[in-house]
């Protein structure tokens, strides 16, 4: 038997060396990875993994025995106390120790220990130890740790309600060019401002991912709710070794741990596929944000964990049934369904969290399974309307992502029959469909609510470098945000927060262009830019998009575009794709003339057709209860603790 | 006599749209413009000009006379009460009316009529009119108004210290860019703080100057200082139509305001050349920056009205004497006064203000005439140390814009020899500099003071997208904010302001390179970016920035440039120009290795060689007294009332 290499305390680090110098290391049993994960840097680094009081996370190792081998128990310990021993293979309640062919690891021969559902109220740092048997009786052990961060209590009164707007890819630039456009500006001022201008704090947060400084949308969301860092691409989990997308270690959601404690209701609206990374990281735990059939059914199948009330936004076709689970999207219904994006949870899991084990079910009428749950059901705005106010409400309004704010505008104006030739004439707008959730949220509101509203497609259109269509967007989220402040007016124990995931494509007000229609290829700049005036109707949004002097937006992580920045010829996207008949449209936007006559194709810094995130810090602003705390530069899982500190222990 | 055409109240518009129609518009008496300016949008719009109670501006009217005809008199009213009238040509002690030939008009035929340093302690939104009588005795008048915004009366205990940290050009990516270098990310959380991430308040600013979304330097900063939007160029006035650069109608200071009501002190640290927008638009008046002698003379010569105590940066071409007024830069010391860009102040101006007539005095020896009043002078480092706390402190330690901190930093390390190519390698850092001349005001500080400490080269780098210089002059910035701070923590009656004049390049952190050197030219975005690691020196500064996975940036107002991203050749520019003896460098960096082997020409979206401000919001971090004013979205000049109401009502 090898000498086991401790990675601290037990043996010193000069007998590890020795082993690893007598070519032995890769025989000795190993703790590759220890959950949460901690950070490696140094003693004194800042603690990476934190949780509020009575939070819910699992522990997890993944353990590689020595050769001929087995892993007989791990046993967790917090601050060297047992909490957990894991004795056997097999699923034991909320513990499991399973070998590598059960779990389908990535890490050779590994086996993973877990504990699901673990939390303590013990406020400060703790250390968390795994401690691994082999069959043959040696031990190895791997220290990590956490933090309970406390709340202090009775420190005002709580907000009741909470709501997040959350505008995805929304940076300094975003808002400043939505500012320009919809409010103008004169001999320097603003004549207006925006409704998130308007709210009294602000503060800016750093957004990086647990991977990246450069975050995508799903832990630039799941940071915000869980408190903790995800990996790109997941959303409400922790990294581990198997290759199944929906049994990583879960961290708590603040739905969650609301409804758990205080019987909250949670409501998603967006203008996104529903299944979005945005909306899917406040209530569905995965590794892989693209699952959208699983996603859906654990919006359902777990609402008694999260107490989901309100599901507004596109994503039909992840609804309705593929009886056939083989032609995709199905020809007779559109369906996107499939069993290799469903999911079904391991026991011990279940056992732990009391979460809806899941069934490979590509086949599920999943809209009808919410209507029996109670909920009303909305596919368009006609219907949205006569639908009064339910006790709960599922709006799927669009097969994938709803149309953008111009097109849909221009539907009701009758000017461009975009959204007709998607399929879906009758969509509402982002402010209306937060005003019918508030609606639905408030009614018999007693134990209060969380509300995620994304104007999603701000970040769709920059990556697409379609400014028009990203600044209206921010428009039309801006107008769902007065809906939100004018609600926490009338209910003041609600708090507001505006923010973003992350900042998109690197937007930069550069001027404007000289000229207009064809000519409208001369950059201006600096005083020769001076202040585009576009006219506003009364619906709230610009006339036409298409003045003279209109305002010129670079992009610092630009990908390849034409000439007069009209949008990239884009290729078919699931996710941008709807599906008419059997004749699904491939390009956004529709109306070919927009993609004729722009000039030469520049390439861009980034290779492809869409413009990249970016690691730049975004403006945070905050109005109502506890506001007062979201000011100064803070990181995004910052934010969690200061949204569970006014909600449970009040803010003043 | 045709009917004269009133803007307004005097006769009904529609009198005048019969007199346009007539064809007698243009031969009527008008006042073609009002200063201070108005807007001029509807009457419900927001006022522009806005003052403290007793802050000094100019009242100024332009007025064409009918043909034949001459302006007799201009009276000038706040609702409606007269505030002193013009008769007779000429000037009388702060008043003045002009004709075209001696006020040089740009506007044919123009009479400019004056009313120097009015001011009111009447707070609210007043009206103000100018009444002009022609010599056949008709008159027309014109409407505008003003606000005087009040202040609070023993609101706490004020600001006895104003720290202004003015990093030129940096926008949110400028900030995330340093912290992502100089602190360094793991997991996703930054390891470290920048200083100005430790401020406890933040809030965005609106940027824009009098007549651009996009300012530049000059309204940047005397926007803060004024509470007036200045047009882009200018700094400290309003805008005229007369060609002379200094006789600009002007407007109060925050350093002349306080120094006047509390006699306070001024400081003015830069690392670019003293005569530049930023530093001059704390204390000069002039409608065109570039008019180095005139600005340099001016920081002197009305110290009385300033209070100027210390004043550091590059720049020394300005104050060395120009015998001959021909050659620029002179051939026998590199000086750059020329009487073209030097001043003589108008009689009214000079008699309203108590400001230094000036003289075209190319040949003055100014360090002599600094020395002469007191200033102790320090061209070096070594000499800056060995000044020890002198009175008064004037620093010139280069001819022109400072090196860059990469350079100097290089420079002590002795891997470089950039400064010694520049002919100045001896050159402080800016935190050495702030760190002076925070003791120099605090020696027998009895009043307090007011510093501006301007982080220049961040806006000059991002200009020439070099990200690499840019990013260490946002450190070297940082490390003079942690000065700031320190002594804003020792002296708790202090408020430390950071921020920006505006956004410069569109900068975008898009994420890293992949390889190292020749090979640096994939692009790693998102995940594949990871967490670029630097290795900090105990100096504070990267070992090196050649790194492996180092940080990418993009730039959206993007000029042209190498595939690399290595600067563009620069041309020769005043600006940027050492001198060394007879034989000037012209381009930075100096070291024709970085210019070699960089790949093709990339066209920009902005023509020419500069990367372009642009309109996006900044950030602002706010510490001290008062310092929680400074959160939420507010207007660059809104800045100005808040520091006057900390300085003068309090803050709690």
């Amino acid at each position: 038997m090898p000498t086991p290499c401790f990675a601290r305390k037990i043996l010193p680090a000069l007998l590890c060396a020795l082993g690893a110098a007598a070519g032995v290391a890769d025989a000795a049993p190993t703790i590759s990875r220890l959950t949460p994960p901690s950070n490696p840097l140094s003693a004194d680094a800042v603690t990476l993994a934190r949780f509020l009081p009575g939070q819910r996370f699992d522990l997890q190792a993944t353990v590689r025995p020595d050769a001929g081998q087995t892993i007989s128990s791990v046993e967790f310990k917090v601050d060297g106390v047992s909490v957990g021993t894991i004795s056997g293979n097999g699923v034991v309640g909320n513990k499991s120790l399973l070998p590598a062919t059960a779990i389908t690891a990535t890490v050779p021969n590994a086996v993973a220990a877990s504990l699901r559902a673990y939390s303590t109220q013990s406020v400060g740092v703790h250390t968390l130890t795994a401690v691994a048997t082999q069959s043959d009786g040696s031990v190895v052990s791997r220290d990590g740790n956490f933090e309970v961060v406390g709340i202090v209590a009775n420190n005002g009164r709580p907000a009741k309600n909470i709501i997040i707007m959350l505008g995805d890819g929304m940076g300094a630039a975003h808002r400043t060019a939505a500012r320009i456009m919809a409010k103008g500006y004169a001999q320097g001022k603003a004549q207006g401002r925006l409704a998130m201008d308007t709210f009294p704090y602000t503060g800016m947060v750093m957004t990086a991912s647990l991977d990246s400084i450069v975050t995508d949308s799903a832990p630039g969301m799941a940071n915000y709710v869980t408190g903790n860092k995800a990996q790109n691409n997941q959303e409400g989990v922790f990294p581990d070794d198997t290759t199944d997308a929906f049994d990583n270690p879960r961290v708590e959601y603040l739905s969650e741990y609301l409804h758990r404690n205080r019987n909250t209701a949670l409501g998603i609206v967006t203008t996104a596929d529903v299944f979005d990374a945005t909306p899917a990281a406040n209530a569905v735990h995965t590794s892989n944000r693209g699952n959208g059939t699983g996603i859906v059914d654990q919006f359902l199948d777990d609402r008694k964990l999260t107490g989901l009330t309100v599901l507004m936004g596109g994503g039909r076709k992840w609804f309705l049934p593929n009886a056939s689970n083989s032609t995709n999207p199905q020809a007779t219904n559109g369906s996107q369904r499939k069993t290799s994006t469903d999911y079904v949870l391991p026991d011990d899991l279940v056992a732990g969290w009391g979460a809806s084990k899941g069934k490979l079910d590509a086949g599920r009428d999943l809209i009808a399974d919410f209507q029996s749950a109670g909920y009303t059901y909305a596919p368009d705005k006609s219907a949205l309307d006569a639908a009064g106010v339910p006790d709960k409400l599922l709006g799927l309004f669009t097969f994938s992502n709803m149309n953008v704010a111009l097109d849909k505008i221009n539907a009701r104006r009758g000017v461009s029959t975009v959204v007709n030739d998607y399929g879906f004439p009758d969509q509402p707008m982002l402010d209306e469909m937060t005003d019918k959730a508030l609606k639905v949220l408030n009614k018999n509101n007693t134990n209060g609510f969380v509300l995620m509203v994304e104007g999603a497609s701000i970040d769709k259109q920059a990556h697409l470098m379609d400014s028009d269509r990203w600044i209206l967007e921010t428009i039309e989220f801006d107008r769902a945000i007065q809906k939100a402040k004018d609600f926490a007016t009338a209910n003041p124990d609600t708090l507001v927060i505006v923010t973003a995931d992350h900042e998109c494509a690197g937007a930069a007000i550069i001027g404007a262009y000289t000229g207009t229609g064809a000519s409208k290829s001369n950059v201006a700049t600096y005083e020769a830019a001076k202040f585009p005036k576009y006219t506003i109707n009364a619906d709230g949004y610009p006339q036409t998009t298409d003045i003279a002097g209109k305002m010129l937006i670079g992009y610092g992580a630009n990908a390849d575009r034409y000439e007069t920045w009209q949008a990239y010829p884009q290729p078919a996207q699931d996710s941008q794709q709807p599906f008419v008949g059997a004749a699904p449209l491939n390009t956004y936007p529709v109306n070919a003339a927009a993609r004729t006559g722009n000039g030469f194709l520049i390439s861009g810094q980034v290779s492809g057709e869409q413009a990249v995130h970016t690691a730049t810090d975004i403006p945070l602003s905050a109005y109502g209860r506890g506001a007062s705390l979201f000011t100064g530069v803070f990181d995004n899982t910052d934010v969690f603790f200061k949204l569970g500190q006014i909600a449970i222990g009040g803010a003043k």
